[in-house]
């Protein structure tokens, strides 16, 4: 068997080892509109080969159902579909197990199909494919909790699956060099289109930590009034905090004096020593204002990646999701994978504990709008 | 076995037969704030039964889990549970099957303290808790076209079970003379805190139809333009149109030039002969302007209820729903029940096909806002 | 000088006598979409004589400026129009002055026009144009003080101008026996097309106060946390109270512990014996409920009037504003002038210390949404 | 006198220059949120030197109306004052007159104050307070346009003024070599802590046009059916396109098959060889994409810019507006003056029309979101 149809194989079954603990019911909801229906993410991350890899490669390949190019395509762009976007939630029919029957009929083509031959261009875009669907599976695992999570009751999605804990290894402060320096993806392996294009960078000798901000080191924060004192805020930020009536990071409850945290196994005491998560960007440069610091750059994030560990937390940057220098969108609906979403996004790197094996590396810019909490984000300050 | 215990049991198993052709998904979403997930429905009746009745006269009575209260509980008025409303969709634990489980719960022991001795107040609150259920089950029918019917793919419910179609047996006018009239309830019977008070109404003579508006007479309507002409319409009814680009009754869809409905049997030719439902009163307001005759009031309605065949549309009246002259509220949490929603909403008269047998008769005050479209409701014109 | 001519120039000399103490920039803003600018209204008031009087009756007339009929046109219906009715307080282009000279021009032709013959077509046309512009002198009395009202410095509109003093002359409660009643407009003078068609009404005996409710009344009800108190409150008036924080009538403040209220005369203690005011339906019918007693309907109201005072407050009935049942509305433009708002909206009967002498009979029926406070209503009680 | 006087009179001068063909109406309205009242702007200006010059550095100061502070404060953070934001356009007093005499009171004080020593602190804040009220001179006119270029009927703010105007003089593109190039102010002159710290960016080779894209051009991509085809588009400004039904930059209408375009002179004809204005950054990213180019970055615009005309138009970059390595925010007060506002905006470079001299330079870094339109910013094309 061939590599890649190993590759398949492991990341599809990846994504319904994610989906085991779930009832049929959980698949249902999207209660916000960024939060999609793992039943949704199950049926496009298998429409994606169907689309792109199946009716141009494999010969005489009989679509599942015609209906579901159209109900799970994210990428058709009309009126008729944003309208769609936000009513995932409510397509009950087909239910979770024709999705599961279409992912079965799929992955028995692509199989067939990565038997045989597999040239170049095939190859790269079923690596596509799978790197797309290990994105969705990180979104699956913020999504479940982010359902489970705001139900009243605080249901388990798995014992010992909380993903909260992470203490930091290291210490201090880490001095860069003023320089020039390589930034962006140069090696052999797969990539995104918008981290390609390696470019050189000048950067100021700086520092950056070599540990993530804990929980104890934010409960200061709280305890400080600082979501009371606008003046650590951005303008935006300071109305967010006003009109949501933000107290403290996502999933975070004052019960009887004591922080507590939904985790994937339930509410948890808040450990002060863990690395936070679930703070937003807002959130992020505030805590770094608060301190007389500042978060780094996605450049100097990179540059110093080497030098510290990594890959809990999505870290924020204080960088914009923009184009590097030889950005180029690819034509076609592929194209609109990146590109389209390079405006009013803020940069996160690193990984997180949701971050499938094998999904991550330096070069990776993950990105995400300045408000939001629900993915497993961090804070890493730099001065 | 007891008629009270017959009656509900009889009442409880329908609700259950209604949602036999649902799959688990189609239990979660509650696509508008109008409509509730059929899990809350068969919930938070079960959880009325509870509340009101085994709580206080089942001594010993342990609660099948004390957070259910909450989750199914639609009348504690707080900040909290108003947020919550709106969020019925997205929880998706407790279960389908817990839900069930607390049913076969509540049913049990209800059937337990049935078989005893059943004082008059008791029975009193069990007929309330049937006629409550009966309440739900017309809901259920139309939530759960609304979930199938918003659904692109157009689902059957089940087999012959369209509940469009509908001839009118009768025709002309009949004409009403002028007098006094008693309203309201007057009997023995069960009835809502909101019709009773029989009284006296004087009403000028009228005349009144026979037979409701059919889908070929409204299609004459939508031919004429009508939806286009804003001298036709309420000033609020034109903004409406306006803003949500209404050009028809709910669940019409034009498709080759010919108009079809989507039906509980899924998408079917809309036949002129039926009688029209599904339109608002905004709606019905117009088409009785077009015509150059009005909608009968509430009083007119039920003064001429004997004389003509009624039952498979509710049908709007031109009457807002107010208190009757000695209308009073029930202390305590019961007393929420109809009197709290006595403002900017129209009476509808009649019952319809989605009506549970024996819910119906000719003095029910049902109401709905001016713009809602989901109920089985027709016209009938009057001058 | 005819008495139609001396009744047009008195009406519009009132008109610009409420206006005399805006300085040019208080007659621009529209704060709220309910409440037109000061130039708007009298524009609008203009235009409606050149555009129902003068286009038709005066041989030759020139219109003043073609754009106004666009600008200051309520009734033609279009999207344009609507978009354009929430921009009123944007237009500050056709001037203050502009508008002034443009009703001299319009003046200075009906006069020349009402001092010849006067048919009985135009007579009236002229009269319903007096009205209207009366109507809109309660308007601008009331939209003037919500501007200044609103603005933190308390500007005073005229010295000794408060409006909101007004003791009760009369006490304890009227008993009225039950029977028929004729309702409704029966006389030869002026009425609006809502107020026509004398019908009977069956009424139960009831029994209606002499007097208002005071303002020491309505303290009571606020100490009482009445506020607070969901059981009080329509479903819809509590989502109104928790959304826009509700704690009191409209222009009162709470300062060292003592209420103020802004008055047209500038901020000044509320007087516990004054008649209360700037009460929404939703706070009137949550003190009835409060009281354990009810408001009247508006056929109560009206069969009663001659035997208590009225006058100075709109008063909130039971009643919602539909169609008397021989409503027939008027063919073109003037045909909208009521009908279209007979929705969602309660009626008020009397009339109030802002209301133009002649302009006030016990059958006229005013209208405004419950949630509305910017209008001298004031509540009197029945049981 | 002293030149520092002589600064502040010229510039409070053209402050009072710009409002001359204002009539009293058109200083109120607030027709948007992020366009202020022309009332708002003088005295706001006025504002920042009473309260940070006269109360601090003129011993016996008496304020002008304490109330003022509250009134036309844009810095005092809190959410009263956020409510207030909004409302601008409904204060209605202090009158217009008013805030004239309060200019004039604030004048007299400062040429009082500037007649004596002028310590560097002093100096300082004074040069501040100047450029801070040149920055509101830009907004004045463009408000101005924004209020009377929403007018239907188009009226003229000056003869002469269409400001719209502007050939380019140059052609072509300009090579610019890789390599390390300086960036930020780092002169003697004032300049705003934005822009401070000089700092080294590494550029790679690019070439930037010396022209700007004229009209001409920008009607061909309308006509190639741009503002229909979402390839072109970002995903957030195709939501913006379909949201707010946008055909063309702001003020284009289309006219018997030729574009005109609202001007402070009024309505004209487009000419197609002027440069472009009244785009949004989404508007000229998509130009960009539909040309196969794009727009410079800040860093490569500064680095070239002193090899081609501008000035007439503020250029869009493609650049975040973020935080320069070394930027720290000043306490207090003042310190709210740019770093809050860095997030979600994009950089603008160059210079307007609308620019006062001597309010311009290189390295000035304005700001605004990628929706805004109402500047005169226009498009600079890299590759």
């Amino acid at each position: 068997m061939s590599s890649i149809s190993e590759a398949y194989q492991s990341t599809r079954n990846h994504t319904v080892e994610i989906c085991k603990p779930l009832r049929t019911e959980d698949y249902i909801p999207q209660p916000v509109a960024f939060a999609s229906p793992a039943k949704w993410h199950i049926a496009h991350t298998t429409w994606f080969f169907e689309e792109f890899v199946l009716s141009t490669y494999l010969p005489g390949y009989q679509r599942f159902d015609p209906d579901f190019a159209y109900l799970f395509n994210s990428y058709y762009n009309s009126i008729g579909e944003r309208t769609l976007r936000a009513e995932r939630g409510n397509l009950t029919r087909p239910g979770v197990d024709q999705v599961y029957a279409y992912r079965a009929h799929v992955d028995a083509h692509m199989l067939e199909l990565l038997e045989g031959d597999t040239p170049d261009e095939l190859r790269e875009i079923v690596v596509l494919g799978i790197n797309h669907e290990q994105q969705h599976q990180e979104l699956l695992v913020t999504d479940i909790k982010y359902i489970l999570g705001h139900n009243p009751t605080f249901p388990q999605y798995k014992a010992g699956a909380s993903l909260v804990n992470g203490k930091n290894a290291q210490t201090g402060w880490l001095a860069i060099a003023e320089g020039i320096y390589d930034i962006g993806f140069s090696g052999n392996g797969f990539h995104f289109d918008n981290e390609i294009g390696a470019h050189k960078v000048y950067l100021h000798a700086f520092e950056i930590s070599r540990s993530l901000v804990t929980n104890g080191e934010f409960i200061e924060f709280i305890k400080a009034g600082a979501y009371q004192d606008f003046s650590l805020w951005l303008d935006e930020a300071w109305a967010w905090i006003q009109a949501d009536d933000i107290k403290s990071p996502m999933y975070w409850h004052m019960i009887d004096g004591q922080w507590y945290q939904y985790t994937l196994d339930g509410l948890q005491k808040v450990n002060p020593l863990d690395a936070l998560c679930h703070v937003s960007y807002y959130e992020a440069a505030a805590f770094a204002e608060w301190r007389g610091q500042r978060l780094p750059t996605e450049f100097e994030w990179e540059a110093a990646s080497s030098q510290f560990d990594w890959g809990e937390r999505w870290e924020w940057t204080n960088s914009a999701y923009l184009a590097y220098p030889n950005f180029k969108k690819v034509s076609g609906a592929i194209g609109e994978y990146n590109g389209k979403f390079m405006i009013n996004q803020m940069v996160l790197r690193g990984a997180s504990v949701a971050t499938s094996n094998g999904h991550s590396r330096n070069t990776y810019r993950n990105f995400f709008h300045a408000r939001d909490q629900w993915q497993f984000s961090g804070i890493r300050l730099a001065k």
